[in-house]
Parts: C-alpha cells; sequence; structure tokens
C-alpha cells in the first residue's frame, strides 16, 4: 500500500493582463491570460496556451497545451480541446507529437463541444456537442459531430 | 501585468427544502432546489433554475439560467444545458436573447449529453453522450446526436 | 427552507499502490488506484472500482462504480463512463440493475468521450468525443457516435 502524492490545483506562473475574473476552484498555470477575460470554476488551462482580450472560457472547459484563442470569444461549458490524436498508436507523453489548435477572434464555441487539433478563422460559431475534427477557415455556424458546415452567421 | 480578481465558487442565495444534499464543491446560486434532492460534485447551478423534489444532480453537470426541472428526475453526470443558441451570430450576455428548458418530471438524462433550450415531457429516457435540439412531447427513450425516438420505455 | 447536509470531495478509503499522484480536488473513494498511476483534478472514482498500474485519469473524467481498467491506459479529459443504461425506464438506485465495464491495457480514450456498459479489450484508442455503445474485442482506432472501427492502430 502506497501513500499518494497530492497536489492540489492552483494558479501558478500565469501572465494575467487588466481586469481579468477568475472563480475557483481552477487549474491554471504557464499561460497567459489578456485583458478583460474571464475563466469559470472548475476549468483547467495548461501551460503554453495563450487567451485574448475579452473571452470568456466557462465553467467545466479543458484547454490543452497548444492551444491559442483570440479575443471576444465565448468558449462554452464543458468544451474539450485536444492535442494528441493517438498518431503513435495511444497516447504521447511527448509534446512532439502533438498538434496545436488556433482559435481566432469572435468565435463562440458552445457548451460539451469537443475541438481536434485544428484551426478556426474568426466568426465563427460551433454549436453544442459538435465535434469539430477539421480546419475551419470560412466564417459561419457549424453543427454536428463531425461538425460540418451549417449556415452562415 | 495585471491582478486577477479571483472568486470563488459556493452556496448563495438558494431556496433549499427539506432534506437536500449537496457535494461541495459546488456552485449554487439564486435557484431553487426541492425537498430530497441531491447535487454532485463539481456541479453549477445558475441563477433563476429550479429542480424539484427527489431530483438528483450527478457530479460535473451545469444547469443554467432558464432551466426547470421536474421532480424524481436524474440528471447524471456531465451534463450540459444551453440556453444561448448564438442565434445574435455568437454568445450573447443579454438574457432576453436566451431561451429556457422545461424538464418535466420522471425524466432521466443519461451522462454526457448536452441539453439545448427544450421542453421535455413527463417520463423520458434521455441516452448517455446523447444531444437533444428538439422539444420531446412523447414519454419514451431518445438517444443520439441529434436525438431521435428510440423507442416507449 | 430546509437546511442543506454539506458533503465534501476527499479521498476515502482507496488502495493505493506506490508512486500515484493526484491532483485534488478529486472525489475518490472505495476503490483500488494501481502503481504509478496518476489522478487528474475535479476527477471522481466511486467505490469497486480498479484501475491498473502507469495509467492516467484525466481532468473532468466520471469513473463509475462497476468499472475496471487495465494497465498502461490513458483515460483522457471529461470522459464519462456509464453503468446504468435506465433498463427500468429510468435511473435506478438498486446496483443489480446496472452493467459493468471492463477497459483492457495499454486502451488511450480520448476527451469527452462517453463509455457505456462495454468490455474494451487490450490495444485499443478510442476517438475524443466519441460514444462506445458497443464491446470492442479486437484492437484498433473507433471513432464517432455511436463509436466504429476506423482503422488498424
Amino acid at each position: 500500500m502506497g501513500i499518494p502524492r497530492l497536489l492540489h490545483v492552483g494558479i501558478k506562473d500565469v501572465s494575467f493582463g487588466e481586469g481579468v475574473t477568475v472563480i475557483e476552484p481552477a487549474n491554471i498555470y504557464g499561460c497567459a491570460i489578456g485583458d478583460g477575460s474571464f475563466v469559470g470554476p472548475f476549468v483547467e488551462i495548461q501551460k503554453g496556451v495563450t487567451i485574448g482580450k475579452r473571452t470568456r472560457v466557462q465553467s467545466h472547459t479543458f484547454v490543452c497545451e497548444g492551444v491559442s484563442v483570440g479575443d471576444d470569444c465565448f468558449i462554452a461549458h464543458g468544451v474539450m480541446f485536444v492535442n494528441d490524436l493517438f498518431r503513435t498508436g495511444g497516447a504521447s507523453r511527448d509534446p512532439a507529437d502533438w498538434k496545436g489548435t488556433s482559435v481566432g477572434s469572435r468565435v463562440s464555441i458552445g457548451s460539451g463541444a469537443t475541438i481536434l487539433p485544428v484551426t478556426i478563422c474568426d466568426d465563427v460559431v460551433i454549436g453544442a456537442g459538435a465535434v469539430v475534427t477539421k480546419d475551419i477557415t470560412k466564417p459561419g455556424i457549424y453543427i454536428g459531430s463531425p461538425a460540418r458546415f451549417h449556415r452562415a452567421a
């Protein structure tokens, strides 16, 4: 029988802009969060992430290493970003095997969405529960699993 | 470099019935929770929500403003309710742009389901991982993304 | 107006192997977690669960009663295991109505996946956002809702 090593969530080595609000408990480390942004409770944001200005990251969302999000975005509740496509036949601990995700500005991502490593351009809406598996290069509304273009916004 | 405003989850301005159990940490505010109900950990329930009697809201679930849930319901783990359809071309901060959700009594919603703003009648079962996009007016079992009628219960 | 009973997440009656790390807050009780495994924050692992050696259970994941996971697995973020198929016409509080899930070794399960009660053999990859509704008896990559065989790993 072993004694586990217990660590605790917290805010460590984060570069905050002016006027940011965070609801704790949240696990946020090694990232940058721009002016006027908001981070809800039960959120994890990993190292190397950049979040722009006036962007909201709502409760229960996980933002992994390799993600950048622009300004005036709304990342709703329970959104899961992914950086490891398991291309080595399973999960990899080596960041060289991961891919990044770039989210533009004025992007809204609905609750429960899953975002594989992709590029999403400005002015995009992702529906709740969508699974985004491919780059989105044209503004508009995308829904479903896998997410497909639905209509112009 | 700014200093973030840090708030903390908690239980504020909640009208509890008799015999309610809450597992903390949970973020529950401005809502009403009926006799004998249960709220699991890592749950957020927003203001204006009403939860009936003997209803269970399990861990990791998010219940947004505008939702009412009846009696004897089971809202499983990681269920995300949605009130903003992004109809203005993105997320709106104005509640006038949101739509409510009404869940009847004796409704069970499976883990990982996403519930867009709809009305769900009594005696409905929603499968795990379903995405409910339309009103459900007939008792029975609904599964899939988008959720469709599967069979009578 | 009632006064709710407030309980708090924690680690209770867990059999840990050597070299386990847990990030709190986490709600882990009555289960066994093998040598060198990791449990991220905002995780719940219920009683009777067994987790093998060198397995990672990432943030926001829920592992219900009746689940066993082998060695060298990666359970990503926001994964929801299910044990109640609501076969009685709704949620049941009687464990006799639940079904278990067995996950082999060297299995990677992507973020946001939902795992209904099934058996998953060794050397399987489940894509992010997948909904696994049937047993998986052949190694390989499975994606989608419901999850289907995609290709060999």
